[in-house]
């Protein structure tokens, strides 16, 4: 079984020493968030996840979730509930939710080294709060007064969850096809008839109400996405008055048989004429249901980093303890029978690509975490407007880029291993497994592709990205003469030059083929994703000399940056040849022709 | 569940068109394999192993393989045993193993799209004969006449089957520290003493004798890898008559529990001072199962073109049926309520990857298996010295990116079906499963990119490399004035120019410091694999030109071959950009400062 420790030190290297948070935190208001605060913080979480949570990752993966046909009830894997209560009472559940609706009120920044650690201990387990998160988000923004009084504590404190139901047999991405129908049959009540399907936690036993946020078309609706509207729909219905009443008419009609994540359960559900409110403006459900989605888009993003770096942590230790052949350059262990194979070139390869990618892509997540207290507790209204449009832009990229690593780095992780690492007892198959779903769900790959070179970028006149890129010259500039500095702030430049140049070739292309934005999206995505860590590789190293850390740790930022501008970075190269290439190469070839 | 056509029009495309195959199997005395006759063999192969083989691939799955642990005997799932019988009984166990064997004596290259259709039709089952090929070779190449007579007609004629023991549960690619051991009990007669890991065949119900090739120690056996001998040690005793005896001491411990190929049994063996005879000469066991491995890795090799196949025929059948957004540049398909995935351009990029992915690896691979041929059958000494330097050097760059880009391409498929892709009943998420396990047995793609580097490259010259650059060179000569061919001729030249440049770098900097070669070894097996796959796209192309295909064919051979060098092509930049960085930035952490 693959073991996992909660990484604090680069935590707290990333919050303070990085992003340095605390005046931050004081400035945005808030005054509990003290350093000794946050650090207790990040120290209970650490203990927490990896003794409550680590240990029920295998039994997660090996019993799943099983449905009882006849009643529609779902049974977790054994220790899931009592964990959740554990998780509950500890009053994780709302540690970023506002005071006034039973949260600790604490900055949504600390609740990002939380969804790492959670994630890495228990990715399937983690599923379950994670979908709270958009519920609250959703109603916190959109919903009435009354909604608000009756759902939201409930959630923020834990006693119920949140599902979203977006997906439908025929629709997932493409949300304007949906057929859910609601019917109005009082003031803001209504009657849910359709089925969803791939709904994460829509039924289970942690908890004794399940709050349902569905999108639904109302009988005026105008066709496609203009005409879906956002209900809320408990499983025991609620009333104004927050008493809960009768078992609302919705069911859990069978579970998925998935690849990973098999103590998460997917469900199919079916709403047969259920009681449901109003979220919102009629009409109006997608922006709110965007509400829910771009955190939980974030909140899987770091469910990448989770993973990736419980990965490394187990390559890590078997590549020291692993002896098989000899250094090329002569025994380092002569007294053992072989070297530890952690003295091979190629191996250390490995192990440097997980390690820089999953660091960087940690200062990534944090920033956006940043970003968001700025965007909502700013004074200024500008400062949160650039926030706002910063994260924006940095989301798509957080959640694609962070998934996609998970999965090379999980790959490395099980390839350090040899034929070991594909046998479950290991533990690293599971690794891989569940990281396969985090590029599909909550918008694929592709679609997060789209939203950033797209909706983020061609539709916005690139705003976020050139906030962006003020932010590398800005660091640029400030560190130029720095002797330590200046390797990777020169490359730096370069890419950041090369990204806007890039960009610029492809709105202009788009201009005249639409088709142009398509052909680039994923190439685009990663091509920032890479200079976005480079950008973050280069603060660290900057970061690191500037801290009271030891030698050891400063020198090992310095080489994995290094490592990272040598081997990593160059992916750009390809990327960008592939983006230059436009869409022809792509679009030549008719349909039939696939298989001609 | 995913389905499965044999594709034989691109077969035969590869064997007539660009391999021109007829000549060369008459040139080298196969006077039966007439054009006829192996269009029948494919025909035939196509017939069997999408009608009996794939549909028994998901009971593979999912029922797997169970070990009574009374006995010590394993079942098989339903259906696989009979399948092996109707196999062997159709003579494709044999079918290029010379007649005097019992064999069909048909070229190696026929044996080629076999393997192709029996991995792409069911992995796990496929692994059964696979393994006996390996043992076939070594008993034909090394093993002394009575015991060919005793052991290989069985072998050939399917009625028994063979494996490999080679790995250790301490010791897998570093074969000098095994310690299972050979106590001499009469002439060519030892005791086997120890316990062999991983090995896949190890006990199944499918035939009535295991023959087991065993790599152990002779008691005067000097240290590490040059005091290994080769044993055969069959589950039943056999004599030097013929005739079956007791049951020996050796016995399946248990099985293991792994990701994927679920059908496939991967057994702990455990020798009990079993009966056995030497293979070979003592202490020379390691070039034995060189043969054996070669043999097994480009059958590994053909297993990740067989799931790329299955994949790209799954994921475009789901791309042309799965209605989902417009567009970018207005609706395709205005009658229906959204257009097919396929429209869209990084939809497009998933599937042209595959495409040309696993159309150009199956030239990769059907050439490796002239190869073969000539080396073996040529006249002319010179000339299979060659085509063995050539196999030689290519067999890593199969095995290793063939499998490899299985995973890429069972990724990309998997991701055409969004989050359907991670449901087990459409059968993506099986073949993602069970590609994971092919770069990892018979030599990781680590192992691969040393061989490549270091005995295929350094220690000889570069001679295999010369030889594909020759190859190059001479087609491109050939056509640099013809039209169509031109557009891929300029890079393809440009990229020979930069292959060799970058070998001479990597063996100039490992002249002063080994680890140079390590450093470099995977990038530089990658950016062969791109280079050699460029040659066969431009091949291609010309081939396609002048066959008697239909247009549409034709059309789509050029359109893949320009997405190739337009999108997968550049990645030659990346990797040449990392070989160049050096060894530096991999080697300069110290081991205790990966987690400092």
């Amino acid at each position: 079984m693959s073991s996992y420790r909660a990484p604090l030190k680069d935590l707290r290297f990333a919050l303070n020493d990085v992003l340095n948070v605390a005046p931050l935190f004081a400035r945005l208001g808030f005054a509990d968030a003290t350093p000794d605060l946050v650090d207790a913080v990040l120290e209970e979480a650490g203990r927490f996840t990896t003794t409550v949570l680590a240990p029920l990752n295998r039994v997660g993966d090996e019993i799943g979730c099983t449905l009882d046909t006849a009643t529609g009830e779902v049974t977790t894997p054994p220790g899931f509930k009592q964990a959740y209560a554990q998780f509950a009472e500890g009053g994780w559940t709302g540690l970023t939710a506002p005071t006034e609706f039973g949260g600790q009120g604490l900055p949504h920044t600390v609740g990002v080294p939380l969804g790492e650690m959670v994630n890495a201990a228990n990715l399937a387990w983690g599923n379950f709060p994670l979908l709270s998160h958009g519920a609250i988000e959703a109603l916190k923004f959109h919903g009435q007064p009354w909604q608000q009084e009756v759902f939201l504590k409930p959630l923020v404190e834990g006693r119920w969850t949140g599902t979203m139901c977006l997906t439908e047999p025929h629709c997932g991405t493409d949300l304007g096809l949906l057929r859910t129908r609601a019917e109005p049959v009082g003031e803001d009540t209504y009657t849910i008839t359709g089925t969803k399907i791939f709904i994460t936690a829509g039924e289970h036993d942690l908890v004794d109400n399940i709050v349902h946020l569905v999108l639904a078309k109302l009988p005026d609706a105008p066709p496609g996405p203009k005409g879906i509207s956002l209900f809320v729909v408990p499983k025991f219905q609620v009333a104004r008055d927050g008493s809960v009443g009768a078992r609302n008419a919705l069911r859990c009609g069978s579970i998925e048989h998935k690849m990973g994540i098999k103590g998460s359960v997917t469900c199919v559900m079916n709403f047969d004429g259920a009681q449901g409110y109003l979220v919102g403006q009629p009409h109006k459900g997608l922006q709110a249901m965007f509400t829910m989605m771009n955190t939980a888009r974030l909140g899987v993003g770091l469910q990448g980093i989770g993973l990736s770096e419980r990965a490394y942590q187990n390559a890590l230790v078997y590549a020291r303890e692993r002896l098989q052949s000899r250094s090329l350059s002569g025994a380092k262990f002569p007294d053992k029978p072989a070297d530890p194979i952690i003295v091979h070139p190629d191996v250390r390869r490995m192990l440097l690509s997980i390690k820089s990618l999953t660091e960087g892509a940690r200062l990534l997540a944090l920033h956006a975490g940043t970003l968001i207290d700025i965007a909502h507790h700013a004074d200024d209204a500008a400062e949160r407007e650039q926030a706002d449009t910063l994260v924006s832009f940095l989301t798509p990229i957080s959640k694609a880029c962070q998934t996609e690593w998970s999965i090379e780095n999980t790959y490395n992780a099980l390839q350090c291993f040899g034929g070991h690492g594909y046998i479950h007892e290991h533990g690293m198959e599971q690794l891989a497994r569940d990281a396969r779903i985090t590029t599909l769900y909550e918008g694929t790959t592709g679609i997060q592709s789209l939203d950033l070179i797209g909706r983020k970028t061609a539709a916005s006149g690139a705003a976020g990205l050139k906030l962006f890129l003020g932010l590398i010259e800005q660091f640029a500039s400030a560190h130029q003469g720095d002797a330590t500095a200046a390797e990777f702030i020169a490359p730096l430049r370069e890419k950041a030059a090369e990204w806007s140049e890039l960009t610029k070739t492809v709105l202009q292309q788009a201009a005249s083929n639409p088709e142009e934005l398509g052909a680039a999206s994923t190439d685009y995505l990663f091509y920032s994703g890479y200079v976005v860590l480079a950008y973050w590789w280069a603060r660290s190293v900057v970061a690191a000399q500037a801290s009271g850390h030891e030698a050891a740790f400063k020198q090992a930022k310095l080489e994995t940056a290094r490592f990272y501008f040598a081997r990593i970075l160059p992916r750009t190269l390809a990327h960008a040849a592939a983006i230059r290439s436009g869409a022809e190469p792509l679009m030549a070839m008719d349909a039939d022709r696939f298989d001609a």
